[in-house]
């Protein structure tokens, strides 16, 4: 049952999922332990005699993670809703049967997104006034921090979907930049000027300007998205996921050309300036960030990234934890009722 | 009359268009007289008094550079098709009648790129076999130059828009890159597999994965398609012209962010390494490359940036004279009737 009182939490995470399973999982879920006080419990779901085998080989979780066995591993690459029928006994259908019982308060998943999402949609119920969920991922921007959503979880959205984006992400973003004024909300197209664009992003602009709960910004394009001049960005699901990777590959893939060109002409140099491109190549490392929510279930679900090291999965509980506490389901169901 | 011998071009240049109109324009299509041999001429279109009083700074062009007076501008932000129809003396529908009626043989803009569509496909035939035209813009990848296709001429491309941009775009990519083996064509997608991806992308792949033309390679996601594993890389316009416009950001502005960095923590250092982001910088100023064709209509007319300066028209004339002296168009046309 999820303790109504707040603060002792269960979080169920997904031991078979992402490239790293179940080794780095397992090792993000017991250092996640910190995060959840004495009495908060973590529960791994896969095949059992691997996780446990990996367990044993850490310390101190005694009592405080359980094993739930799931024989059934849904790949990177399946056709998600297909993956779910053929595959009652995964990882992330127990995963998300657990949440929907109230057995687990909070969940956490590096494995399939398509998969997880669905499982999400199938079991758990929308939050009031939410037809789809989206995924915002917070993106490191040359003028701060910027939520950009949808990042996958629809990547055929209806403008209404993206209008109840922004109204999310309206408050998503307040709460995780801890905003003082209504965050500023920019929808991603390829002009400023109001004709540019296409219809879905034609119709979604109608709906978001003209409502005023929204601090509606305009349309930013590709060039200066980054650059700071909104909190959340508004995208539908195919362009916000290849927007997320090229902006990761571009800035890994540019600071590598760099020391390699500084290194072919000043080996020297390249030894002084190698730990400042360090940290800015820090600042693109998904794994500081932990996961992202699935805004708009009825639940807490935390999206990883299928790459995820250790340290992502124990900031994805962080992050779990952190939105149990800030209450952000209730006050986007209470935001979605005020009128407009 | 188009001189069907070839060698000696004329080529109309779009006075009015982009944001540095006319004083740049001008001054790029009277260095870009050199690519043209001692006969070759331009033809510069726009507002007469203006033009003239910027071709009245330069020398060297007499006999060889004309002036068309169109009195109507279209501005960047106006909605194409509109424009056009309330505009009939642009600079830009001027430009495109000439090119239709064989008066010039090529014609370049830095203008409102949807007008120059427009009239393109209104004014000009297609080519044979291609229904929409697309841009491709060449990009720097770390594993060498790849053709983006589309970025902007067709925002809700059909399926067999797509399949018509990976043929033409096969040519266009083994001409531009020399290649001596047919060119890798990717899609550019949300993951690797099969399934990843919308509908757009699922049925293009279908024609181009069945279409022996095509030396397919598969999906690429935004992580990976800078890594070299393609020559041309199809999308529709809409997240062709956000991929374009963050690439030049991005590249640009963490290069700047980086000199602040480093300026901040070691002076010294970053007036040592300054020179080597420069050069780095310099591999993606598009002013470099000059402009990029609309494939698919019959005739050559180079797209460029809307903030291109005088190099860039200049090179952008350097690039008419090459695809009428290799007769891509007549290339693209006999490749789309070769049997499948």
């Amino acid at each position: 049952m999820p303790n109504l009182q707040q603060k002792v939490m269960t979080i169920a995470v997904d031991a078979m999922g992402g490239d790293n399973a179940p080794r780095e999982i397992v090792r993000g879920a017991v250092a996640g332990l910190e995060f959840l006080g004495s009495e908060g419990k973590v529960v791994l779901i896969g095949q059992a005699d691997l996780v446990e085998a990996e367990l044993a080989q850490f310390e101190g979780w005694a009592g405080r993670v359980e094993v739930v066995a799931a024989n059934q591993v849904i790949g990177m690459g399946e056709q998600p809703v297909e993956a779910l029928r053929n595959k009652p006994d995964s990882s992330i259908a127990r995963m998300v049967k657990l949440a929907a019982e109230g057995s687990v308060d909070a969940m956490i998943s590096a494995g399939n997104t398509g998969a997880c999402v669905a499982a999400c949609q199938m079991k758990l119920r929308s939050l009031k006034g939410v037809a789809r969920p989206g995924i915002p991922v917070i993106i490191p921007s040359f003028g701060g921090p910027i939520a950009l959503c949808d990042v996958g979880a629809n990547v055929a959205p209806k403008p209404h979907h993206m209008h109840q984006y922004a109204l999310m992400c309206s408050i998503y973003a307040q709460d995780m930049f801890k905003l003082t004024s209504p965050a500023r909300v920019a929808i991603l197209s390829i002009g400023e000027e109001d004709g540019k664009g296409n219809k879905l992003v034609h119709e979604a602009r109608n709906l978001i300007k003209s409502d005023p709960r929204i601090n509606f910004v305009g349309y930013l394009e590709g060039r200066t998205m980054l650059d700071g001049l909104a909190d959340v960005i508004i995208c539908d699901g195919f362009v916000g996921n290849v927007v997320l990777k090229l902006v990761e590959g571009l800035a890994a893939g540019l600071v590598k050309s760099l020391i390699r060109k500084i290194m072919e002409e000043d080996p020297n140099l390249a030894q002084a300036s190698k730990s400042i491109l360090g940290r800015i190549l820090a600042k693109h490392d998904y794994n500081a960030y932990g996961g992202a929510p699935l805004l708009g279930v009825d639940g807490i679900c935390i999206i990883c990234h299928g790459a995820s090291n250790w340290l992502a999965i124990k900031n994805a509980i962080a992050v779990a934890c952190g939105l149990s506490k800030s209450k952000l389901n209730q006050r986007i169901v209470q935001f979605l009722a005020t009128q407009r």
